[in-house]
């Protein structure tokens, strides 16, 4: 069995029991590296990169055991008009919104699950308000198991509907969304249910696969840079995990620059970063259109920080919800791809860093898109920008005429 | 350039001439048969399988200028528990809500579109209330060009948000839809819109990679069965075109049978085959859940008719709301896979020919899941399935021991 090593302490911890953080330090445990080797072509996610992740822990020996919704394989499209205007030609989006449940998030849940049924678990939970939520009530179906899922008792109901269709048992919770992620991980080894959230090992082994699949696409290289969203700081961390693994391996010549963006309206880990600090800032009020980046106290920030301060290509850059909005429009309309606002502040961040000149004409800039339009409504509803005209079947051709 | 052949009296017509229907007799026209040749791994859809498609018309000589949006290569999944359940152990799903605007649409769309820019539109429409919409109005926006939708004047405004992210043209036209339908076709070529409807000829191009993606993804095998929701008829031509055309290169032994499968409150062309007649019956009441196979004049319903009556396995199977809903529970619920309604009738259908078996426990068989869940919220919605409990913090423990 592999074990564990503390992200902070380098602490060794035993990899048999359930703990997503070090009992000495509190920081996130990770998976050591693995071996390396041939990547499965056609074979579902976890099959596909065996030979880069836990197989052993996983249970992955078995074909016939490997869990899947079919996610992964997702979209590396150039955004050729966006990417002309903005001085970044060589502009490519990773549209993780194509995934089962329409997020980046079903990679961890596919993995965290895959190992939480390895070890015996009968059922696994999740603290989440949005896409993590569904992404483990769909696999925990899956898999057969019983989905639990903490919520806030705040959230409004129309979000409900995408994590009650898997029928997971929801809880809807009050008090501080902070300390629910801790009780969540102290509680669930004692009632049996195996806790997957955002900086578990095994999921941010899942998330990993993300790094892998570009340079996959990219026909073994890697991208100059790469624009993530951040909240919790659990899929940055995998990514950057993801890279140095195929780096330390000799896959790669060097690590693409990892640049993290938060919205201006809760940015802990990009404050912090400004001021050379390696720990989050607390973040009173959160004030953003993009809720699914809107960690106030995000549990891999230190580990992020820290991974900068010693040396990391790591860069942080917030965006307004303006420069969102701008980026979640100019995707759609202009490129015919429907975003979350979330997924929208990467191509924003990519915006500013070209003009800043940080991001140049001639590298490959990846931008991922994190999750689908469909699954937050909300600009469309609240901004009304829905124009509908009616007419009768005599009225079509003049109306027509006139508008085109 | 290749011409166009009359799916009704065989006449020839110009394609070069944007037109869906024969100018004499009324019914679809449909490309001739490919050439025929390799599948390009990894390529854009298109592309892949630009061998079996019309390439010259649709001009995939360029690489550059072929569209995409990442459609197609979507999930073929094996449904475990409920296979065991219904005595299908060999059930797959073919899960088309993976595609980029959540519906198999998408396939047809790509290839419509690029039809048109390849003859110089620069517009691009269509008439729906639903998946095609939103698909036509993403495909316009990624090539470029005006995407025009004409919908129901009485279409309810959620409906509304997934197309109008596009800011496609959206006309909402009172008055019967089976006209409005052909009154797009007649008003297209006069003012430079060319509508991709559900039974253009070049749409018809595209949904058939389905076909041609099965036979691939089964390692060169065709199933036994393939079960498909049954609306306009669009969709269950182009499988047969796709499978009669591998069948006539040589590729298969044998074609798959095929399974229409409408909604009980809507079937004209399963009514029809019932009545052994090559005539949908019209149908006056529309009432079903699944509103996305709720075509009361489907427009390809005569030549399916007259397909299954010159000998083509095709066959036709209506399915309850009870049914469709219960199926629709049991994909989300048990497999963790959360479709449309309208999609889950197929595996509906599938659980009632394993009962009677015209479907055999040794056969495989394949259920088409044609959109995502998150397009029709209506079931969560309505019949508000969704449990939530609330407790604070301290009380968490105790709620969660009670309740696993």
């Amino acid at each position: 069995m592999e074990s564990l090593v503390c992200t902070g302490c380098r602490r060794e911890v035993d990899g048999r029991l359930w703990q997503a953080r070090c009992p000495e330090c509190g920081e996130p445990l990770e998976v050591t590296a693995p071996p390396g080797g041939t990547v499965r072509d056609g074979a579902p996610l976890l099959e596909r990169f065996a030979n880069f992740l836990p197989a052993r822990s996983l249970g992955l020996h078995d074909p016939a055991a490997v869990l899947t919704l079919g996610e992964g394989n997702t979209p590396l499209l150039p955004l050729e008009t966006i990417g002309k205007r903005i001085g970044l030609p060589r502009l490519l989006v990773k549209v993780e919104g194509a995934n089962p449940t329409g997020s980046f998030k079903d990679r961890g849940s596919v993995a965290g699950v895959q190992r939480a049924r390895a070890l015996g678990f009968r059922a696994v939970g999740t603290v989440s308000t949005g896409n993590m939520a569904s992404s483990m009530a769909a696999y925990a179906a899956r898999a057969g198991m019983r989905g639990v899922v903490l919520v806030s008792a705040t959230i409004p109901r129309a979000k409900l509907a995408p994590i009650a269709a898997y029928n997971p048992l929801l809880i809807g919770v009050e008090g501080d969304y902070g300390r629910l992620y801790h009780l969540s991980l102290e509680l669930g080894p004692k009632l049996g249910v195996a806790f997957v959230n955002s900086d578990d090992p095994y999921r941010v082994e899942g998330q990993k696969t993300l790094a892998l699949e570009l340079w996959q696409q990219l026909r073994r290289q890697v991208p100059d840079a790469v624009v993530v969203p951040v909240s919790s700081g659990g899929h940055m961390a995998a990514l950057l995990k993801g890279f140095r693994e195929l780096y330390a391996l000799g896959h790669i010549e060097r690590l693409p620059r990892l640049i993290g963006v938060p919205a201006a309206g809760c940015g802990p880990i990009a404050a912090a970063y400004r001021l050379g600090s390696t720990v989050p800032v607390p973040w009173a009020e959160v004030r953003t259109i993009a809720k699914a980046i809107a960690n106030p106290s995000p549990p891999s920030g230190r580990r992020l920080l820290q991974a900068a301060r010693s040396g990391a290509p790591l860069h942080f850059l917030s965006v307004t919800d303006d420069e969102i909005m701008a980026a979640y429009w100019q995707l759609s309309q202009e490129e015919g791809i429907f975003a979350q606002p979330d997924a929208a502040a990467a191509v924003a961040a990519a915006h500013k860093l070209a003009e800043s000149g940080v991001l140049r004409p001639d590298e490959t800039v990846v931008a991922i898109l994190t999750g689908h339009g469909t699954k937050d409504l909300t600009p469309l509803e609240s901004n009304a920008p829905v124009r509908l005209r009616t007419c009768s079947l005599d009225e079509l051709p003049g109306v027509l005429e006139s508008a085109l």
